[in-house]
């Protein structure tokens, strides 16, 4: 349930009324633009009868919420989510792009993508430390080792980084992590998104290989109602009939999320589509139609890569796209 | 199997080389570039010797073709196939976007929204008279009289019309009609597409629901081996898990048959998502990846269309939408 | 809108009630069973008041049905639908089982196979004479030849014959033929639905690659609302993500077919999986769950066959089977 | 790699050649049948040359195995692998039956379903304490209160438990369970796999939403390469385009896993059709098809289920089908 509240309440009579309805066992949440106060309630609504809330003098509005998502519906947060990461952010009309190699595999390695990603204008550093592989026989990543030297890269270029976490065990390990990355295979492994609501960390929330939009949604609601607002949603492709490309590319999810959440929508298309020569175009198709980001695989051998360098564009090629992605940012008023 | 030509390889020669391959009882596809003669060889080549075929004089290499489509494919020809309609192409760099009602309804109705989409920079004209529908019970299309008015509104405005033609028997009332579209539920109506092969006229083939890239191709192969050449390959959205769109459009293919196809694809941005806000975003994103063509829906009143009004823009978005995509073109060094 | 009439209404009473609503311009169909009459009203219902027609004084209820399909609904028709071909019959409880060859490929051929599937139990004899192929250069079925070469087999045997029909142009073949099949691929081919309800015969109508089963059941309502109730429907596996079998067989369509439609549903376990190994036990799980019918593909030289024959059981594999079913249909209650 | 030992090789024979190959760094499978040795090589055995290896005298035959998974693999491991869980076993012929609410809500509850479902076949108990839901807001499961409960139910009936670990910190709850259940959304949580892959109990591994077959027996390699060997496969529906079930019941793997694997693999009619009145039928076509178990969604209550109520039976709905199961069973030789 949704209540907005009249202009002019003041502080205490918000807070009075909040506390009113935290005793009956409802959860509420605060969202204060600048003329608009909306207060969302958390819990089982069914049985509250909408003309007795309407009738307390504060209440301007009383509006019933369908989604099963609440924390992430635009109805209840109209304005935009903006997440900010180091100098950049999402959600404020930027497109930051994050970078880097699918695995992590030597210092010198991912010091060296990161500077090269860095130069063509990358905002964050992407890399694998722990890798959820569908083999237990291939590389699963360099573990801790594999975070130290995305920390030194970071400490050497000023790139905040993300990687993924798989297991809430690992989590020590991320004290220097600016985003903590839940992967698709890891979308509704529930109990790991409620602690990923109890750290302050951002959270880039991978959609599943099959996940609907909805279940997406629901996803970043457990992450909200654990206590953590700041998740940034991701598109990786999507599990059809047909296999040309590793997964189909869902760029629609962009203008949907835009109208019915108020999260940022980043895309992935190196995972979508799994080969090289085919990112740049999808990465261009993302920003003609306004998503909030990119996270784009970047290898300096990708030909030897541990783990998907098909679908890695060499440091060169990743140059170049960094130079047209700005020309489409700008056609619709924003910027890489 | 495909046989280049030694550069300096005279007509004489070649043609006598062609008929003893005819002989042989195999059907040959000429492809004749600036620089260069390719022969595609169509029939059982399967028990065919290559060192044997390289060992005639005039010939440059020789390769076996494992893709199953063959005059569909670019390595039979390498040159972007350019189809010509009207005063516009598909093909050839120029981004030309089809637009118009779902159904044509009434003359006035369909002139006065060509007028309207030809001010706005529409370069073809599409409307439906022979409509595709789920249940027995729904509208139709007008057949033969919608067919009157489509041509009417081409004498008022000169746009060349594209149309659907669901059954052979409709044929002989095509005559004035530019492009035929062949629907994504007939895509395997194998029959039908041989018919298609014998027309001289461009074919415009959507993708089926569920149809993958290859039976695509596949289905263009039984038109081009029929004699047909000019197919316009259509991506409308496919089938997936999810609801929240009406279709899943698959970017994706643009790129890949660029690769993989000669042929021309365009992008039905209304028909993947049936939702009107959502059109201009994927329009923007399929200019963006270098569709060679778009078609859309646009209504003049959309809330009383009779078929599909959900997922029509009126005049006014559709000429709003058309001042953005030449700048995206633009990046691409293309022109809408 | 169904109507009920009370118990007793004469059919005089009764006749000039539906004349009363063909005037109004609705198509009235009759559903009498014993105990009951039910009408059910074809056209744009949606105008009407249901408690006006519930005053008359021989109705007893009156009922919208929401679902768009009318005909083909149980509620339309409680009863099953029984369609008969030659001594057997569809949907009374019997599961005639339909053999034979993908293609028929020779007259010595069929005729063997003929008699093979005969003496091991089958009711009726498949073999396509004209082939829906993805290919235009694989091999397209013997057409008219092909027909006749089933005709001799139905001569020599008397099974009757089914087989597939892909263009109205070819129905002037089908005289002798005693089911015609409509591929999965047409399922959608709405002019040629039209035709097929034309025609007196039973029609075999296989559901699309990627069909709801509400789709399937608005394509039997397309042949029923042209004049002709005699269809069997038949699943023979949609496509899904993954690939180790052709297709994924939905048994679950058995028993929610049977709930929501009058119309018999066969299983089509050959295509389904695309290997003969896993027929059996496919076969197996359709008849305990109810199917009202099988068409299995049947070929004496599996390995030789111009068509699907790794899909084709051997006749001694045929006739084991048939040995089987029998007994998981006795505990339902049913003869095979 | 698979090297099979020639018959008559000694115990010490073969454990010094083994011992050689881990010295080497290779793990070992040793699968000892009746009349066969055969050791599985787990490792990077690419380098290897199979000559080399056929050279030694106690070997018999060598081979490569190129299915990603090796452990799971019928290949490596010729015989059925039977999994006893208190008196019954799965993987021998036999088809136990487990039962029980889909969540456990009271201790009289679970024990009065628990001597119903015993009464009626079943030969263990199911029933959810930790449930993965996709909404936070929904019941969440009782947690360890609902394993005391099952515990109490075990007591009171004999029956062996089965219930579902969502996270590895549940672990220390579950010494009195039987068999761990992971859930279709976990299935690809590698890190909580490794773990299972440590404790001594049978791992009921469920299909998830989107899984290839391939993913499935590459999910249990991770738990068996881990260390158990006690994997029970489970499938409990697909996603498709159709939603007219749950999910789509996908029979064909049973025969294909008992082609491909020795691991027994059970069916789960319940979350596949989502509705109580479709069950008995998959039922029935999962035990025609040679199914090694069923899992049963069974209530005392169902339309005040807290979970899952549409698709539970009624005890007396499933004491009436455990009379039609054996019938089947017996057909195929096999008890319930």
């Amino acid at each position: 349930m949704i209540i907005t509240l009249k202009h002019g309440t003041s502080d205490q009579q918000m807070n009075e009324f909040i506390d009113s309805w935290k005793q009956k066992g409802f959860g509420v949440h605060v969202s204060k633009g600048e003329n608009l106060t909306i207060l969302g309630l958390l819990g089982d609504t069914s049985s509250l009868d909408t003309e007795m809330v309407s009738a307390n003098p504060f209440v301007d509005t009383v509006q019933r919420v369908s989604a099963p998502y609440k924390m992430a519906s635009r109805t209840f947060h109209p304005e935009n989510s903006v997440i900010k990461v180091g100098n950049t952010s999402f959600g404020n009309g930027e497109i930051p792009v994050i970078a880097g190699p699918c695995s992590v595999e030597t210092e010198e390695q991912v010091i060296s993508i990161a500077k090269d990603v860095k130069a063509a204008g990358a905002k964050l550093l992407r890399g694998g430390a722990f890798k959820p592989r569908t083999s237990p026989y291939s590389f699963q990543g360099l573990g801790e080792k594999g975070l130290q030297f995305l920390v030194s890269a970071k400490k050497e270029t000023g790139l905040p980084i993300v990687t993924e976490l798989m297991d809430i065990r690992q989590l020590k390990y991320f004290d220097d992590v600016d985003v903590i990355q839940i992967g698709a295979r890891n979308m509704q492994n529930f109990d790991l998104l409620k602690e990923m609501g109890k750290t302050g960390k951002p959270i880039l929330l991978k959609r599943g290989m099959a996940a609907t939009v909805k279940e997406l949604l629901m996803s970043a609601e457990y992450i909200m109602a654990s206590g953590n607002e700041n998740v940034i949603l991701c598109e990786r492709g999507v599990r059809t009939f047909d296999n040309y490309t590793r997964n189909c590319l869902d760029v629609s999810i962009v203008p949907y999320l835009h109208k019915v959440s108020h999260l940022p929508i980043i895309i992935d298309p190196s995972h979508a589509c799994g080969q090289r020569w085919m990112v740049p175009e999808l990465a261009k198709a993302a920003v003609a139609c306004n998503t909030d980001g990119l996270i784009i695989e970047v290898h300096n051998n990708p030909e030897k890569a541990l783990c998907d360098g098909e679908q890695s564009l060499h440091p060169t090629e990743f140059a170049q796209l960094m130079k047209v992605l700005p020309q489409i940012a700008a056609i619709n008023g924003r910027n890489v």
